[in-house]
């Protein structure tokens, strides 16, 4: 077996290694998966405009994210359980991100605490699920903090948990060998983590949530025009426009056919990040030509990490980079920052 | 074998269960079945738009029809012959309806009498197909009023019955052991029941319906606004805007493309409600946030009777409601009084 | 084998019946077939609108067309080598289009005469391919006026004759024993017989042509507005909005989809006919809905007339008239005059 | 075997001839293929509309392209190593080009030489991609000049080679014993040569080109109104409408989703010309009825090519021929200059 050419190859290898538990976990989504489905196949529906006769020869893809630099406009999203893909899991992942210049959003359920990711040295974000309690949740935000996060992602779209109908069949638990040091229990199933999530957050508690951490906040969950404004008015640093990888409920939007209509609505008074279905460099230009600032890739990273480790998320990340690198040229673009919304178009009806 | 997760289970369940032809009847539609597909599919072209940053610790999913509260929004629909479904036919399905806190509706060619469903104590309206003879059509109305029922749901779509081809291929029959107790006659082909249906009731006789009855009258069956209009001028209490499960015309449109032009015409004068391809929680929350106030499931509740009788109905109408409350915490929502159209968007074309 | 029950079956049974050159002739179309398939397919797109609570226990599907009442408003299109699909070939249509009460329009490439046909006592049209020879097409018109044909269909969409490639792997012939009268010729393949049309037929002809036979000329074959528009103008009693059963040029539009903005462009001016694609009752229904006056079937009754003669295409008229008649009641319409556009309804878009 | 019927047949005989590797680089597009996919469907959705009743016994398929007449508009595209296609490669396919009285457009990294071309006295262009050595610039626009090619076609959108996956699983590479004579290496694979174009040409390079060839010059691939009037402000003899056949950058739209566009923006004001997709006489003609003045024609006469060298090529673009003229004549047109855009129309909806 040759070294994957793609992020869907690393699917199928990921498919293959994992149990079927766990890879029905990672892959599933919500009821009939539709948004699933969805949010991976809309990008055939924003057509490339690609310009011509422009001198190409250095590309470069950093971008500025809340002030900072990075390299690669492709943030490892949050994501629960990653040494139930991989023994190293977030570390790995971590390091990873750090060697592709890019930022690890560290998961509340992550299976390892926030001091292990933080000596990797990378350019971390702190993923918080307001818990019920508030002592947890304050014990999080000053843990992030201390711990050099640099911003708090507080995920906004799970009040409840949604109905992913695979892993009801399957059954699958974290494995028992694995602690969620956040909330310092094993072996439990998906769902039975969540519960200790707050269903009653409301955009009162955006500010004292910044306040309580010292840091920006990033709402991540976003998929309305209305919550955008909103998020602007609440002081939010940041939002993701996401519908968390398609798996909270089913019969959303694709997240790249609600950008726009965030964009136009936060005309700039924050900084928009993306989310859901990317696989592809394309898929990444286009959510930027769109007017997100970076996106969020999930799965993609994590089917490198279950394959390879370390090494198979590092070389995921530098796909996509190449993905992109290669398309920014092919649109006559020397870096993220000359993509305008011209270079995409709504594809004609067919 | 577990217990089925949703509503597609429940069906496969009862279609291994039920002999072909019992089947076929429950599950086909007009000829070349386009709506019967069209009904189901139609959801995924509305998307969720969901609100974030709600309390939505506390949900409930109560609404109130025709003046009166029901704790689920969703009625069970009119269907003939459940005894051919399951022994314990309407009269089961009565006691789901029940516990699940909402309504039957007793239909005209039922296998049980009125009085049977009435001992349930369910809350209760009275199907009417207007028969040809007028001695029988006052007889229907005085037994509903007598036994209770809160309604008198008057079907103005079957002037002629359907071409149901399932139905001429299989050659079908009620089981002879069942009687029509309406009718007084066992053993008939569905369309040879149909026979004694009238196929000149006009607007005129509306009202003298709902005199003669002493009943609010809901017509059943509306897919225009034009004819929305009509209702709202003939005093009807209701209207279910249906295509009798894609039973009758086929080639008419999904009934959810067609309940905004519906709900837009009414302008709140009558009660809308829906039916039509209901199979998950968010397809009712999509009917609901278009402008019914309650819908209306015939086949979801028939395959849970045909799988476990008054506890395979009851547990689908408790997933269903169960799946309903999910959305609705989902989408921000802590009632359907909460739901709008702002809720759900026609699909970006693709 | 029990009686067929639709149009489809009909054909299913052909296709094992006839040579698979002659099912390859009458069922293929031009190229890739794809205005063959979207033809059928184009219907889906239009939706019915059915209105209800109106009086039709009587219901009518007379028509009157050039002046004349013909009890069913399906004609039997002009095709061609009927011989070749059942030894009784055309004369078996007439007679089945009498009984039905509808017209046969006899094509110039029939392998009966046109005084057989007349024989038959059947309401009949005489299509008309205009030959190069001028002595040729004299004689057609005489003979058309002569045996009481009481219109020339004058068919406009043959300059050249389609690339039909199912027919060019077949290599099938018309079988030497029939003969086309007309041309007075045996066993050639179609596009042979074809050859002695003319490429060169203008408006110019068309009231010649009329003169000529002293006949109404309706021009089948026109797919535009603006060729309506000079219909009108060079006095054609009618036109049949048609694409030769997609086997002309692929890639024009289903003629369903056409026939609105021809029905526009006439104004009432000239009787619009439709042909294309007609399997159902409720395709006939969207048709007269859309402003056609009647259509014409070609394959439809030819499967019955292969299947089993001249019963087989009778009893295809007649499952298409039963199926029309419901339709008609399922849309409140007592008869085919109540049919407005505002019975269908192009579909949403998905 | 039969003499094939269609450039879809022919693609099948060549698939079934080549090699593995050979047929998937020339099949092949980038990435996921969507847009190779797309190249070929999108023209579905632009129907035809014929006009009836005009004289079309004389059809002819002449155009006049740069100031010369040619009697197919259909021109070979410039593709590389046809040698790796069939033994004979562009001399064979020039010697096609000329019987067909059309235009060969020679490939910088053809495996022939430009005089071996010149030789067969096909009217010819030269296909350009610039390098990056200077001195091999020059020797390339003199060579094209003083070789009697008439026009030097600039290929545009190749600053960096697109990712084909296909080539990358089947590491195929020019066979060694071929060479390709204007860089003189042996052996490589397809993007090794390509490494020699500059990613750095600018529109100031255009005139340059220009002068330094003494020829007009053509853009290829122009895919957007910006750059087409970017195109004509700097002097452009013409351009080609062309995503390089979805070989550059997947996600682009179809090539004749986006001509109407480009014809929009030109305004007349040079020659537009066309490729991507074209597999059948009804492309072309759309193509023309869009606005182009023609097209260009790769994979088809390539497949011809392989399956039997000159004469397969030469057949192909006969068909092609043929598919045209008759398209033609059922579009009531004598030449391509009859064509306008009111025979095309987008497609309803489905």
């Amino acid at each position: 077996m040759s070294e994957p050419l793609n992020v869907f190859e690393y699917e199928s290898l990921a498919a293959a290694k994992l149990s079927d538990g766990a890879y029905a976990f990672y892959a599933g989504g919500a009821n009939d998966e539709l948004t699933l489905r969805e949010n991976v196949e809309a990008y055939r529906h924003w057509h490339l405009r690609p310009r011509v006769l422009r001198d190409v020869a250095d590309v470069g893809t950093s971008v500025t994210i809340l002030g900072r630099e990075i390299s690669l406009p492709v943030l490892v999203a949050p994501m629960a359980y990653q040494r139930a893909a991989h023994p190293d899991g977030e570390v790995a992942m971590a390091h990873a991100a750090r060697e592709a210049g890019t930022i690890m959003c560290h998961s509340t359920f992550a299976t390892a605490t926030p001091a292990e990711v933080a000596a990797t040295g990378v350019e971390r974000w702190f993923q918080l699920y307001v818990p019920r309690d508030e002592g947890l949740k304050r014990e999080f935000c000053v843990q992030a903090r201390e711990l050099g996060f640099s911003a708090l992602v507080v995920t906004v779209d799970l009040p409840a948990v949604g109905r992913r109908e695979r892993d009801l069949r399957s059954g699958w638990s974290v494995p028992p060998e694995l602690i969620v040091p956040s909330v310092g229990l094993r072996g439990l199933k998906p769902r039975e983590y969540v519960a200790m999530v707050s269903p009653s957050v409301t955009w009162d508690d955006v500010e004292s949530l910044a306040s309580a951490a010292g840091l920006p906040v990033v709402l991540k969950g976003i998929l309305t025009a209305e919550d955008a404004v909103l998020a602007c008015e609440h002081g939010a640093a940041g939002i993701v426009v996401s519908n968390h990888g398609a798996r909270q409920l089913d019969g959303v939007a694709a997240t790249i056919d609600v950008l726009p209509e965030v964009v136009d609505a936060v005309a700039g008074r924050t900084e928009v990040l993306f989310d859901g279905g990317i696989r592809r460099g394309t898929d990444v230009v286009k959510a930027l030509a769109l007017g997100a600032s970076a996106v969020l890739a999930g799965r993609a990273p994590l089917w490198g990490l279950a394959v390879a480790g370390q090494g198979g998320a590092r070389h995921v990340l530098e796909l996509l980079r190449a993905e992109l690198e290669l398309a920014l040229q092919l649109l006559g673009c020397r870096s993220p920052a000359d993509l305008t919304r011209d270079h995409v178009r709504r594809a004609p009806l067919a």
